[in-house]
Formats: C-alpha cells, structure tokens, sequence
C-alpha cells in the first residue's frame, strides 16, 4: 500500500533461482523478499491439502510431507532453494508433470496482495469450487506482474511405495517416440517420468563430471520413472515392458535399476545443465513442441550453426513436449546469438510450439511472446495488467512488452 | 459482431443439460446453439491431444477415442446430450476427476469468440506453455459470460485395459472416511472413483427403479472404481484391499463385482437423480466440504426440516470432497425453501465451503456467491466481466449478481 501511494516499483524475489531474470530487478526497484514467510499453516492427511506461506522451500515442503506419507506434486532441480511461491508465479513444470499435472490444477487456493496493497483471499482448500470466475488462475505463471502471491494451499499426492528407474538406448529419435508409446501402454498409471538425453548431453556430463552410461553407447538415451503402490506389480511391470522393447528392437541396451544404481542414472539427467557450464558460455532455451518434431529444432539448429558453436544438445520431458536445447561456445558472442535468434523462435512458431514451456518470460524473453501468441492475446493481457496494476509497479519490464 | 453493433443479447446454449439455469434464456436474449459446430479437427496418438469443436457431445467424443485406444478425461451423467463446449463454459466435474484431475489441468485452448465478435485463438496443443498469462483459464467455468467457446484442445488419458468395481457397506460415515485412507493406500495409482450413498438414497433406488444393493443394508455405501493397465495386479489389489477392510470392521460386507454385477452397482450410483424425481419436487444442492465434515450437513439439514421435507438424503463424489445434497417433498414449498435456504449456504460458508462443487452458479445461485467467495474477489470478477462485455451482452443475468 506503501509502495503504491510513493509509486515505487516491487520485485518479488523468492528463491531467486530463475533462468529469465524474472526475479532479478532492472532498475531501481525495491526487492520484496518472501523469505521470511516460511510457515507451513496446515496439512490436511484424509485429502492431501497442504496450506502454507509463500517463502516455504520446496524441498522443505516435500521432507515435511514424506513423514506424513504424501509428497509435492512437483519436483525441480532447484528445489533446495526455490520457493513455493515463485513456483507457482512462474508456473513451474519439472519432473512430476507427466504423472500428478500441472499447477494449474494442483493449486487449489491462492493469497495474493494486489497493486494497492489489499489482499485477495482465494485461499480455498476445496477441490471443487464453480462459484464464479477462478481469479486464482490469472496470478499463476503471470511472474509477480498483476499480484504478489503470499501463501498457497495445493493438492498432494500420496508418497508412492514404489519407485523404479530404467536407463535405455536407442538408435533413433523415431525409436526414442514409439518406445514411448509402447511404455505408455505396458506401464499405464505407474509411469511417472520419461526424459531424453542425446549422446552429445552424455559425452559432456561424462567428460565432465566423470560419470558414466550404465548401458551401450547409443545416439539417443531414454530414464524411465515409475512410482506405484506395490513394488512386486511395478517390477513385473517395468520387466515386461523393457523384454518387449529390447525383443522388438526399439531399444538396443536397457537396464532396470538397483537402489545403488539408480542414483547413478537419475544424476546422469539431473546434471547435464551441471556439465555444460564446464563448456563455456550457454544459451539456454526452453521449448514446448509437438512431441514429434521435438528433436527436429536440435538438427536443424546443428546444421545451421554448423562450426560457430561449440556444442548444439538436447534433452528434456519428452512426456510433456518439452525440450531443453542448449548452445555452447567458448564465450559470448552477438553474431552467434544472432544465428541463433529468432531462428529458433520462428522455428518453434511455425510448428504451433511454445517459446517458452515450463520456465517464463521474465525480462529475457518478453520481446518475443508474439511467436507464441497472437495480437489479440497479448493486448488482452496487457488490459488485464492495466486494471491489475494501473501505475506499473508491480515487477515492472517483465513477462509483457509494454503496450503500444 | 452484429449482434454487439446492434446490443443484442446472446445466450450460448450446447446441450442444455445444466441445472442452475445457465444455458436458458432469461428475458428476451438470443439462443446461440453451438449444436452445428460438431467436427473433430485432430486427433494425436502420441501425445493423446484432441481438438474439436465445441458442439460435439461427449459421449461421441469418447467413443471416437476409444476406437483409437484412449478415452475422455471427463464423464458424466448427462453425457450422451452435453456438448464439450458446455462441459468447458461450466468447469464440469464428474465421475472420472478424482483420477484425471479438473479440466483446469486437462483442458490445453480454446477458441473463443468474444462479445465484440472478434476469435480468441489460443487453442493451442501444448502440454506445457509459459508465454503471458493463461487467458483460457478465464474462460474455463465462466458460464459463456465473457466469450462463447468454439474449440478445444483437450489432454486424453490412454483407455485403462481394466475397469473393477467394488460395492461395499459401512456402518458409520467415519468409517466410510477410513476406509477412503485405507483404499487410497492399497489401491493408489488404480482409484478412479470413490462415490458414497446414504441408506436412504438406496431405498428410493430400490423402490422407484426395481434395483436391488448387491451387499446387505448398511446406513452407508460406497462405490470404488478401479482403472489400470494390468487386469491381474488390479485385481490382486482390489482383492487385498477388500479382505483387510472386512478384516479390520471397516466394512461389514462387499463384493467386488463381475462383468453382469458391474452394471447393476454402477447404476444404483448413476441412476439417485432418476429415483429422486419419482418422490416429487425436488431441492437440489452442489456442495463442496473438508471432507470429514461432508455428511454432517445432511444430519443437520435433516433434523432442521423434520416432518417438513418427505427425504433428506446424501451422496456423491467423496474422494473429491463433493457432497449433493437433496431434499425432496410431494411439491414445491415456499416455506420448506426459506427453511432449507440460506441455512445450507451459510452452513457450507462457517466451514469455508463451497456453495456451487461441480456445477455453475448459472441463474438460479448468482446472488449466493458471496458465501463462498469475498467481496474484493466479486468486485474483481465484475470487472473482468466490464471489460471483456462492456455492453453485457454475453448471457446475462447469469453467474454474478449486477455490480453496485
């Protein structure tokens, strides 16, 4: 309320472990820490409803509920110091996605403080409620634009008894989607992630991080997740499917993992942004295609570059449509991010993708929203900001171009 | 368009299956059926994307995938007339959410037609997409009051290999309640339905439609839908489940049910509302309650109206914490009304319900919705509507009550 009388602008800032500059100021706003808001306000065992503050770390969250037997819907690389409250303002995917959804419907309630400063309590805990529109929904993903969110109430699965790794090869992108399809069928509800890796992401986190493929080398690799109620059926499962896939040739070398194992192959994925950092510098991109076309934008952006760049990999929740394409070189360099940009966005455009799926637009990315969305939509948004936020003070340069 | 130029009221109407009112014209407004609009544009067997138009019924919808191997996340009574288009305007629940979630999550665009005639096109089939804010939400469950939906996008689970179903009697609603916990538990990522019955509800089904309870009197029953991809481990499953919970006096008797028995128990659930409407003129509430507290509304409705009301009765989603509430007598009553409202309302609000679960607010409830929404968040959703209908020509007099 302050803030808005004296027209200063805010920055909510979290855990401040984003990717587009969406929690970093630009200019000389006051940084508005959730740090502080860290208490868990209830937890419900009978429905699996969480209620806390926004500043709750993710991982802190997630230990809380495994004594209780549940578990977070979602799971994040930065868990250890991301905040659930910037989660949901970015609309965070991550690892969980395939199997409990997205946040759009495992957030159930929001607090959020407006523009001039008064709070808006949706904090429900209902897990159906149609009385009128669901405001809460405008303020997830909209990166602390039109609200700052100050506590959340979500939907929590139950802790699985059982969970299952398998670490494949496969010779082709074609056989990397059709293992897919059959793993669907045989694994059913017990599938709850499959992430792809290329060889050059392998090479990389071998060389490294000195860590190695527990299976052949292949031009392609596939980490199955499983999670289930009883670890007999899962196993059979998991060996049924992976005998057929291998049978049937669509996966050349394949292992189900032991305990020990399974922290080898579940690393193997989790540190290739680790890796590449060794390589230099790394333009990052996060995109959302049509599941077929996925590893298209990885070739073509190869031959493209050609020499210019160090590296061209991919990998990502190909469950979800979601590819991870990172670009290496020794530095920086404006001529190559010119290669590189907008080919990839209109790339992206013409096949109806996203430029921009599980992470936001932040200050980075803003410019380019038009590849993703049409005119209408953008200045309804930008309405939508203007009621919200009449003074623009509320993190101000991010997630919208200004309006015209 | 024309009928913006001219201020000419539009009323959008699909299968008109609704309860509240809100698909029914109320003074002079023009009915826009979207029941032409009924083509299917795609269908993606990888991802399990489909768009359609808005006119197509559901029922069509779903047996169009399961030709193909997948299945409608929805289901609902009044599936073989409602279009999809409808299910989406009202944020419809149903039988199947408890497993494929709201259609907050299931629903990927929608094209929408807005009140100056221009199209919303974000109908994009994208599981995951960051870029701006998530517009379609809005338009998710806001009754056709702020655009007419023409298309969607929908994520489609695969079709489970196999469907049990088990019927069981409980003593006492607590234990109703435990045995939810326990089967959560034991059956986990197989659940797809957990649905209660009072003893009366299953009088009138047995006396009005000729059916007969698969399992001795009990003053509760409950309906427990498996779906899974292994008819043995469902099985096994279900079986270990239904021994320790009659084992333990949860239960006092059960069957899982055979292919012939299945249909039997499955309409006992299906067919409450038929058996209800052969008692006379009946009150219908939508209630969603913290879950322990469900069935408490009906004892206290119960012994509130006494003499007055013929039945009181009870049932409906419990794993979603989804209570309907309905109270018949021989006709309408002005009086039996003022006695039963406000007080549900304002029971449902003391225990931060929701007055309106899985159906809209429509005609009939707009101007209850300050029981379980602030005043701040109507406020807020009057000016969205200002905005988005300046002119009110989008089914008006529906959802919210006239702003101040």
């Amino acid at each position: 309320r302050y803030c808005h009388e004296k027209n200063l602008a805010v920055n909510p800032q979290g855990g401040n472990t984003g990717l587009v500059g969406g929690s970093v100021p630009v200019f000389d706003e006051i940084i508005l820490s959730t740090a502080l808001m860290n208490q868990i306000i209830s937890f419900d065992k009978v429905s699996g409803i969480l209620v806390c503050q926004a500043g709750c770390v993710l991982e802190r969250l997630n230990e809380y509920l495994e004594e209780q037997g549940f578990i977070m819907p979602l799971d994040l690389g930065a868990k250890g110091s991301c905040h659930i409250g910037g989660n949901v303002a970015t609309n965070a995917g991550g690892l969980r996605l395939l199997r409990y959804g997205s946040l759009r419907g495992t957030v159930l309630g929001l607090e959020v403080v407006l523009a001039d400063g008064s709070a808006l309590d949706c904090l429900t805990s209902l897990r159906k409620d149609n009385t009128g529109y669901d405001l809460k929904q405008l303020f997830i993903g909209s990166e602390g634009t039109l609200g700052v969110i100050t506590a959340v109430s979500m939907l929590c699965p139950q802790k699985p008894k059982a969970v299952n790794l398998a670490f494949l090869g496969c010779q082709s992108f074609a056989k990397v989607l059709e293992t897919f399809t059959t793993c669907r069928a045989m694994l059913g509800e017990i599938l709850s992630a499959y992430e792809f890796m290329d060889e050059k992401c392998m090479e990389l986190v071998e060389r490294h991080l000195k860590l190695s493929s527990p299976v052949t080398d292949s031009p392609f690799y596939v980490l199955i997740e499983t999670s289930g109620s009883n670890s007999t059926h899962d196993e059979e499962k998991l060996t049924n499917f992976l005998e057929q896939a291998m049978a049937s040739g669509l996966v050349t070398d394949g292992t189900v993992a032991t305990d020990e194992k399974k922290i080898k192959a579940s690393h193997l994925r989790e540190r290739i942004t680790e890796a590449l950092t060794h390589e230099g510098y790394v333009y990052k991109y996060d995109i959302s295609l049509p599941v077929g076309k996925l590893y298209d934008l990885v070739t073509d952006v190869r031959a493209r570059l050609g020499q210019s760049a160090k590296n061209v990999v991919g990998y990502g929740h190909l469950g979800d449509g979601n590819l991870h394409l990172n670009i290496t070189a020794e530095s920086y360099s404006h001529s190559l991010l010119d290669a590189i940009e907008p080919f990839v966005y209109e790339w992206t455009a013409r096949c109806s993708g996203s430029i921009s799926a599980e992470h936001g637009l932040g200050f980075k990315k803003k410019q380019f929203i038009q590849y993703s969305k049409p005119r209408e939509a953008v200045v309804l948004m930008q309405q939508f900001k203007a009621m919200l936020d009449p003074k623009g003070i509320l993190n101000p340069y991010k997630t919208l171009p200004s309006a015209p």
